[in-house]
């Protein structure tokens, strides 16, 4: 990674932190998705990914932004990435899944808040984030009461767009989430200096539709018995797929799904024949972050479906293409996020229907719910998840988390009790 | 107390559980309100509307109701009451400010949500709230994290009513917000099988603009040098404002309001000449909690403002009533409810602005952000609210609480240190 201090020094970083975060990373990487046996050889592509995002990959964004692209940082699945993407810009998730950066947050925010808010403000307060210092907007959401307002404490101190998310989904709501596309659309034309063009923003949408396609296909797979492929590395592949550029991730994801193919026909799989098929329901689980899948793995389980924004929610609606024109293909956009079923939703019986159809779909023994620590929106409504599971007759267990390992041990058995308790 | 006990058995209430309640809350009662010293002689009113919250007044209510009124019961000021009482039912605030009722909501909702929620829960699931029993519907919103989840739950067992508040305050949201006032009247109107007549809102929007009124009156004199009422007992008169009959209890108030113009005259405080003028500022304290009030002004402090919605928000703008039809009247109403400065908005500039105002106004030495535990919205904009009051070189103390009295000595020690440093 030696190679490249200089372009971190010349981005502002405290470089020598900066090791420390990796090397704490790379750590946990190591023991969790790097101690797997029988992975795909496809999977290289993607660990690379992960390993190169601090390196590699700022440096091709670097070089794009040389070129004139400008780099639009956002934090939540709802932030329409092709619309980014047709002004010529480039989006790039910036959440942290890190416990190395927390404190840096803790010493202006709430302890009390959730890990991920904590690890992506932490990384940027400590000077280790990269893509902060190469970002020209960052875009938020307020999906949430702890992002909701950090956001408008960031948006005093840097470029900053906050999207307002609706907290139901009537008529009413569709037009206020068009709205704000809309004022998205005017905020990002004033950055790029230029106007939305429906070709290429059809174009872009096609890109992005493909990559959900793919993600689709990878998720059928996934679901096969046995698994051809771990949970662990199914996040892995999600994790990649917030950070790489689109259509060459798109290719790499159809080669890993052709492998996959391959070793369902020769019934491959890195489970034993007993694992317990799980879903994970809940929070995501963003870079730096393999706690719960590699838990749930090493205990006997296999993680088969997330229904999570590291999961099925980032890629199972796809943009309609029908529309020629800008408002047409903005409205297709808006109505296609709005069905993404987070947590913050009242009513949101849409999210309980998808969890009872995947835990279906996938032939599901047990889901564990997995809630970062004081995401109330997540952990109250796992007792409707749990009653809606139940009519199926599928046990869940809600694991409350952080990113600390302090509660390792004690999940562990967790987990291990829940996992011999499925039939 | 006891001539209460057939009518609380006839309610389903568990009698025992609840006079340990009831002992519990009086307890807290006359451990601060009680202990104080020269207080208005017209306070008697407003200290027996507290006691008689779960005696006199549901019997009132039982009134009431034997004659085809309804109770509508609600959690929170967006709440517009003068709808309620123009379909001629009874609108009453339910939440809770005991500790002893939280346990019982632990029971099934996670226990790092706020005490206000946990304890209202808790009133209604350990049969102690009697309130619950005697309310045709309950009005809930979307303010916070927490609040919308639980009201998702509780929807599915009793007559729920969610309202959407919008996050933002342009004018898309204005519209959303104006929508979700139409459907509220709908489904009162359905529960009430009348229609709301533009004559008797207006009438009805007079009664709740003259209690607003009072209560400003009331406000103005607490900011007088020095203060003829202590903080404690406009808090008293708040609580009783969120359950008592309007009418009467404006009346009363007016009748405090000219015994303290009386005691301003005379220079009678119930403080010392060197009483620290603070303002509180952030959460509710409703009914059962007087904690926050009690520590600073046993502390040597005088809480002259209440920025919370046992404060200024509820009172400070009035309902225009220009129009004479319905949809201009809803529309004056949703106006007026939007004004409401809670935390849940991005941005708030407007809470920033009434803050600073409302310290200059009040002469305010120092101001005491007072947060309920796992309350991000509050907890994250006294970020903002402590940088506003620095331009003008007051400083702020952040109070993160609960209902307990496990944290009292330190929080004591912590409110004396501040007080110590204001000048």
């Amino acid at each position: 990674m030696n190679n490249y201090e200089k372009m971190w020094q010349e981005l502002g970083l405290d470089v020598n932190l900066h090791n420390e975060v990796l090397n704490y990373i790379n750590k946990g990487f190591q023991n969790t998705v790097g101690k797997q046996k029988n992975r795909p050889r496809t999977m290289d592509y993607f660990d690379n990914v992960l390993h190169e995002s601090h390196g590699g990959r700022v440096a091709e964004l670097l070089e794009e932004k040389s070129k004139g692209k400008k780099i639009v940082g956002f934090f939540c699945i709802y932030v329409p990435e092709e619309i980014i993407m047709a002004l010529d810009m480039i989006p790039i998730a910036l959440c942290g899944g890190t416990n190395f950066s927390v404190p840096y947050a803790e010493k202006m925010f709430p302890r009390d808040i959730c890990p991920l808010v904590k690890s992506t403000l932490g990384l940027a307060f400590s000077k280790t984030c990269l893509y902060a210092p190469i970002k020209s907007l960052a875009v938020g959401e307020t999906t949430c009461d702890a992002k909701k307002k950090v956001w408008d404490i960031l948006s005093q101190k840097v470029n900053f767009h906050i999207m307002e998310l609706p907290q139901k989904k009537n008529i009413i709501d569709t037009h206020l989430w068009e709205d704000e596309v809309h004022t998205l659309v005017e905020n990002l034309e004033k950055l790029a200096g230029k106007k939305l063009n429906p070709f290429i923003l059809k174009e872009k949408i096609d890109i992005m539709n493909n990559k959900r396609k793919v993600l689709q296909r990878l998720a059928k797979l996934r679901i096969k018995e046995p698994p051809p492929i771990s949970g662990l590395d199914a996040l892995v592949v999600m994790q990649a797929a917030l950070n790489d550029e689109p259509v060459r991730f798109t290719k790499k994801v159809e080669e890993l799904c052709d492998e996959l193919e391959d070793r369902v026909k020769k019934g491959i799989s890195p489970f034993y024949d007993k694992a317990k098929r799980i879903m994970v329901s809940g929070c995501p689980s963003v870079m730096g972050n393999w706690k719960v899948h590699s838990l749930i793995e090493s205990s006997g389980g296999a993680v088969v479906v997330d229904e999570t924004c590291t999961g099925v929610r980032y890629f199972k609606d796809l943009v309609d293409t029908k529309a020629n024109d800008i408002d047409g293909l903005l409205g297709a956009i808006a109505d296609r996020y709005l069905k993404i079923n987070c947590s913050c939703f009242t009513p949101n019986n849409d999210r309980l229907e998808m969890v009872r159809t995947l835990a279906r779909e996938g032939n599901i023994k047990g889901v564990v719910q997995y809630i970062l620590q004081y995401c109330h929106t997540y952990n109250i409504e796992a007792i409707r998840i749990d009653g809606t599971l139940k009519q199926d007759n599928i046990p869940s267990l809600k694991i409350v988390t952080d990113y600390s390992e302090e509660d390792t041990a004690q999940l562990r058995t967790r987990v291990e009790a829940f996992l011999e308790t499925l039939q």
